[in-house]
Formats: structure tokens, sequence, C-alpha cells
């Protein structure tokens, strides 16, 4: 598919490039040109293509395309416990309404649940997720039928999965398919044992590969983990060698400096995730400290039962919102630095290096906002806009591999939204939920 | 107009009424009923309408009904300045940011920037709101001429409005319009005069009316109160009489169980303003202590320039998310407390009574909210899902005072949207910003 999108302001989040008018162009997966598209036909000679025969020419009516966002942490098959058990510690929580019921959910349930949630990081202008859940394969599977950019992660704990299986996930899913990837990953420090731990360590190093994990949402975690190995869980997974070829930590709220120098020497990534960090009252996590350390921030939503929703603007502002309290500092974490890490931080922890900005040769993971909405009035600056005021409304369109998946409300997935519902409710019924 | 609403689940929001499946009709500006439908012929016998004849039937597909929200403290006209200087704390942006620029800002500029806030006002479901700004019988006009619901409030401090404009505004949009009122208020306590203030009271106590202002926003006010008087502001005020007849303050961020217990005493509301407080870093309001105490609390986005948005779900997901990271409690404040802050407490705090539920002989003031959108799924539990995953994008109909005045993306206000952004675009060359 050929297809031109024309009369846009273009945010490519690339480096010292401010918004501009003009065109972009995606040759099936990727973006052939990206510019002012003034001179259409001199651009076409010095292109490998002489004559474009457009499959669909979009008038984006002076609306914004800017790179998709990367939701950098997530649980899409949670979507079952939406609202099902809020208003409770983070401990409580896990141990006595989900533990429970994730034991007894099925492969094909999560595929379903999983689909769920694309609909809605699609009206979020998610493009990409980075979801860690039971059934890798069937996750997988949900992601490709619907044309969905998902690179997943271990789940490994003492309870479910193991190292084997994250071997075997990691060689098998990125393989699967252009859309799908994997890295190695496990849940927590302190759902894993310490020999768990030190297999993880060891595919790293087989593989030299980074990891991704849990780290260091609670209080309470970082302190039994001192209790435990006289060390930080940053400190104690790093003296296992599991960082020795980077990746990164989820949440990240209680870090000593001592911590966030070992995230910059290793070069991970903090994924905040404010929504649940508040709504399980966690904390906040210490974005500026990071910042001040060059360590490389990314933003996630973290699943559906712990957030509720799935809506990067609601975690933009949050970000920020947060940092600004934390710091006493209303100029803390500017609105361009959450755009980068919504975007282009996002892919880099992902491995997405080919999805992170819109220009040529990248991914055509794009998305329209709708700048005529009365929350983007007047535009003196279109980023603080979009990160202060911004909101799934604005969602116009989201296209993911060059393909639209989201236009004006519709979903073109293939999937009709209500059976998509339906199964959720029959799976709740099942569960006697 | 008859309107009948049906295929419906309402949330009346009376206390004890869980929601149910059914209809509401509407009469011109109020509701006729409200209930199951079952029997309509049974129902018109019971009514003093033997036969109504629809001017339109709406199935609501099973979406909800529920009371329109109040936001109950912004600044309208400030859509002006929004993102237009962000990231700044609250004094400097106020001083060398805002005000000079709201110096020159005329009764007709400010007619325009209300309408383009009224129109974010109905995107998200807002039905009323308690609007403090310069110009009232401009803004009183734009909110007539728009059919939207507007309580104003003064605005005086040393250097615009007076007391004795008060006492005009409040003798004469009390009596304007059905759909305007006004209540004594001042900017603030760090803006007014003592001798201000005293007249001030004097108003109050005139009319035995309640008085509502900015108080405890910022630990730097609070500070500078007590060094002037002695006292914190909420003590200061008090001492002087002016909540003698009620009313209540917006922010109420920086309180002692002192100024909680004038609160209480007095009847006062505190009108949470979250959005606002973290972008400007003024800190987190005491929430669960006013709730302990039986303080009504209601909710504000404040003005579009320091939260930047006129977003109720985002406000509500801040109320509780804050509420548990201030409390380290994941249980503070629950979903349902917060919705009542949305609807009833604001309607109360605005001297709306009889637009607070739903209910025979109350004001049409009804919202129409899509549950057929992902992050409404499922249905565990919908005022959960409202507060914790609701979105401006679920909002399907915002009804006011029995007309539709925002359906499915589309304002039916009379006016073309494009034509209120250009307006706004306008007065920003004008005023060269």
């Amino acid at each position: 598919m050929n297809i031109r999108l024309y009369n846009a302001r273009i945010l490519t989040m690339e480096e010292s490039r401010d918004i501009f008018e003009g065109e972009i162009w995606i040759q099936d997966e990727k973006i052939l040109y990206v510019g002012s598209g003034q001179n259409p036909h001199e651009i076409c000679d010095d292109l490998p293509y002489k004559c474009i025969i457009w499959d669909r020419e979009v008038d984006c009516g002076g609306n914004l395309l800017m790179p998709g966002f990367k939701n950098a942490h997530t649980h899409s098959g949670m979507t079952l416990l939406r609202s099902y058990a809020d208003d409770l510690p983070l401990d409580d929580w896990l141990n006595h309404k989900i533990f429970p019921i994730e034991a007894k959910m099925t492969p094909e349930d999560i595929y379903h649940l999983s689909r769920l949630a694309i609909l809605e990081y699609l009206t979020s202008g998610i493009t990409a997720v980075f979801d860690m859940y039971l059934t890798p394969e069937t996750i997988a599977d949900a992601f490709d039928h619907m044309g969905m950019r998902c690179v997943q992660t271990g789940a490994v704990n003492n309870f479910s999965q193991s190292p084997e299986m994250v071997e075997e996930m990691y060689l098998k899913l990125n393989k699967k398919s252009p859309l799908q990837s994997y890295i190695i990953g496990f849940h927590a420090e302190y759902t894993c044992s310490k020999e768990l731990l030190e297999k993880i360590a060891a595919l790293a190093h087989k593989y030299k590969a980074p990891v991704f994990t849990h780290l260091a949402e609670t209080e309470k975690e970082v302190k039994e983990c001192v209790e435990r190995y006289g060390m930080t869980p940053t400190a104690f997974l790093d003296s296992l060698g599991i960082f020795d070829y980077g990746g990164g930590g989820y949440h990240c709220v209680h870090m000593t400096q001592e911590d966030i120098s070992v995230m910059k020497r290793r070069g991970l990534t903090a994924v905040t995730n404010p929504g649940s960090n508040v709504k399980l009252a966690s904390g906040i996590a210490p974005i500026s400290d990071y910042l001040k350390a060059g360590v490389n921030v990314a933003i996630g939503t973290d699943g559906p039962a712990s957030n509720n929703c799935l809506d990067m603007f609601r975690e933009m502002f949050l970000v920020t919102g947060l940092a600004k309290i934390r710091e006493k500092d209303a100029s803390a974490v500017d609105a361009m630095e959450v755009l980068k890490m919504a975007t282009v931080n996002g892919a880099r922890a992902m491995g997405l290096d080919n999805a992170d900005v819109l220009a040529e040769g990248k991914l055509a993971d794009i998305i329209m906002i709708d700048l005529k909405q009365p929350n983007m009035q007047p535009a003196h600056n279109i980023p603080k806009n979009l990160v202060y005021s911004g909101s799934k409304q604005n969602v116009a369109m989201t296209m993911i591999a060059g393909k639209i998946l989201y236009e004006k409300g519709i979903f073109y997935t293939g999937d009709k939204p209500e059976d998509i519902y339906r199964k959720a409710e029959d799976i709740k019924r099942c569960h006697n939920l």
C-alpha cells in the first residue's frame, strides 16, 4: 500500500527539528519521504520511484502527524481485572486478588483479553507496547492478528514460567513476524529465588542481551531485598550480572543515588508508570534525578488492573505533574522531555530503533493528532498542548507498519469491537467474576 | 422540547440508588421522569401529561446517563494563555506572565475566550462551571448565548474589580437568566487589603450570603499571611466574618487541622484543583482529612493557563490518585466519593441544588457516557471505570437545561468551532502573543 498523508503539521521527534508543514509518503510498512512536499516531481526524481500511484491520499487538514506512542510497560491481558479490585495496597491486591485469578486464566483467555487491550491502545495513539504477561505465544498471536507491534518480555517467577521458557520464547518470538519481538525478563526480585535470577543472568550472558524486570516499585520491596541480601534490588541484580548487557526496570520508584549510578553505568532504562504508582500508593519516581544523571526514561501505563486505563496522555501529564510536586519546582521535566520519553526513549528501551522518529526508511508507526479540538486552541505551543492538555479524544488516526488501524473512532483491525467486548464478558463469567 | 432518552443505564447520584436500566423523560429544561420505563402508560396516568408527543427519542444503546459534571473552579477566559507560559512557579507565572497580559484584555476578548472554554467543557461532560474572571457581564453573555450554565463569583483584588462592582453583579446577574447566577467572592487574601476584605465581609452580612476565594493554595501564601496577621488565611478571613454565611475556598492545599475545623463549622466547601496544584508545584490537598471532618469537597479544573485543560476525567483521577500518594494508602478516597465531588458536592457549593442528581423535577443537566469504548470494558464496576479509566472520549452527549449541546463530537451551540478558534487566534495576535 502506498499512502500519502498531506496538508499536515509534522513533529518528527528528531533532535532539533521543529514542527513544520508538509507531508509523509508511506510505502508498505515504511516511510518513503517526510518533507515540505513542495516540489513532489523533483522529490520523485531523487527517489527510487519515478511515479508513485497512491492507494490512498489523506488530507490531514492541518492536523499533526507524529510518531506513535511507545507504551513501555504493560500487562495487556489484565483487562479482565480492570475495576475488579481497586483501592487496595499493592501487596494485598497482588497476592489475594490478582494472582489467584491469574492462576486460572487460560492461554486462550489471554489471547482475547489482549485483543481488548489492543483496541484501547489504538484509541490512545499507542503503536507499540512492551508487554509482560503469562502466555507469550497467544499474546503474540493476538497482536499479530490485529496488526499491532508488541515487544514481549519474560515474566519468570517462582510460580510460573522458567528460564528455559524465556530462552525458548526469545528464540521463537524474535523470528515470528516483523511485528513481534521478545526481550529477556523476569517478574521481580521479590518473586524470584536467587537461583532463578542466576539462570536469568546466564541467559543474558549467553545472548549478550538486555534484561527487564519490575524494579523498586514499593518501599517494602526495597526494604525486604536489603534485609535478604544486604543490597537494594538494583545493586543486587547488578551484582548477579543481570544488567551486564543493558535492559532496565519498570517503575523504579524507590532508588538510591547509587542505584541511579548503576542505571547510568549499565545504560539501563527507567520505565516510569505514574498512573499505577499513584493508584497503588507506591510513591513518586525521581524522574528529575534520572534526567540529571543521563538515564534513559520511558513511560508505561502498567496493566489495566492497576492503572486502570491504557492512556498515554494521562501518563504524560502525570510524569511531569508528579515530578513538579516531588521537586517542589514547577519547571521540573518540561513537556518536550516528556514527549521524548513517550516516543523515542520508549523505542530505545524496546529495541525499536527503526520506529523511533518520523524519517525516511523508518517504520511507518504514525499517529495523527486532531488539533481542531478546543483543548488544542490556541496554538501557542503544540508540544505543551499535547502534554498538558492532550487527550485520547485528540487521536484522529493510528497507523502501524503503514496500516491505518484506527481512524476517527473506527477500528480497522478486522474485528468488531462488540465481539471482543462480549468475549471479555464471557471470560469474566467463566471465572465467576 | 420533549426528549425521551431510553435504553440507558442510569446513575442518578442519589444516595443509595444503584445503577439501573431505564429511561429519562425531559420536558423543556426539567426532568419529568426517571425510571425503568416498563409501563409507560401507567406512568403517564400518574403524571400531569396523559400523552407526551416527543420532539426527539434517543436510543442510548445501553450507555450511561448521569448528572453532568460541575466544574467548581475555573477562569474560562484564560484560554488565551493556555501553553503560553508553563513550567514556572505560581508567583512568577502570575506576576510576570499572567497579570500583565490580563491587564490588556478587553471585555469582548473575554467574551470570545470564554466561548472557547465552553466548547471544551462540553467535550468533558461539564454542564456547569463556577467561574471567576475579569468581566462578569460579557462572561455571562458568552455562557448565555451558548446555552451553558455558569455560576460566577467576584475576583476583587487591590488592582481590579471592587466590592461595589461585586454587589452590582450580585444583584444583576442573579436576575439575568435561568442559566446564570452569581456568588460573592474575591481573588485571595494575598491580593486584597484588609479594608477590602472587611467590605466583602460587610456584603456577606448584608445579603446573608456565602463567599468564595482562592485559599491556601501555596505554602508561601499561608506563611506570608501568618507573618502579616498572625493567622492562617482561613482563620484570618473567618475572623473578619467573611464566612459567616458559608462559602468556601478554591485549592485549600495547605490547611491546618484548625483551618479544617473552621471549614466544617462554617459549612464551607473545599474546591480541590489537583491538575493545577501539581502543574504549579503547589502541593497535594488533604482530601482524606476533609472527608474525615465532614467538609464538603468539590472539584475544579482551575483555568486553562494553569492546568492546562478543562477535563474533569483527569481531575477525578488526580483527586484520588494524589490522595492515595499523600496518605500512602491505596484505599484512600474511593471512586464513588470522587464521583459525588464532581457532581452533587459541586452543585451544593455552587448553589445549584436543582441540578445535583437525576430525579423528577430537577434540571435536565445530563450527560451520556459511551460504555462501548474499550476503556469501559469489562463492566465489573461502572463508577470505578469512570473515575479510574474514564476519558473525554467517553462523553457521547452533553445536555444542559434540556438542550443537547454536544453529541457524538458535534457541537450544537449554534456556533462553528472554527469561528471560535479563529477569534482566539486573532486575539492572541492582537496582544502580540
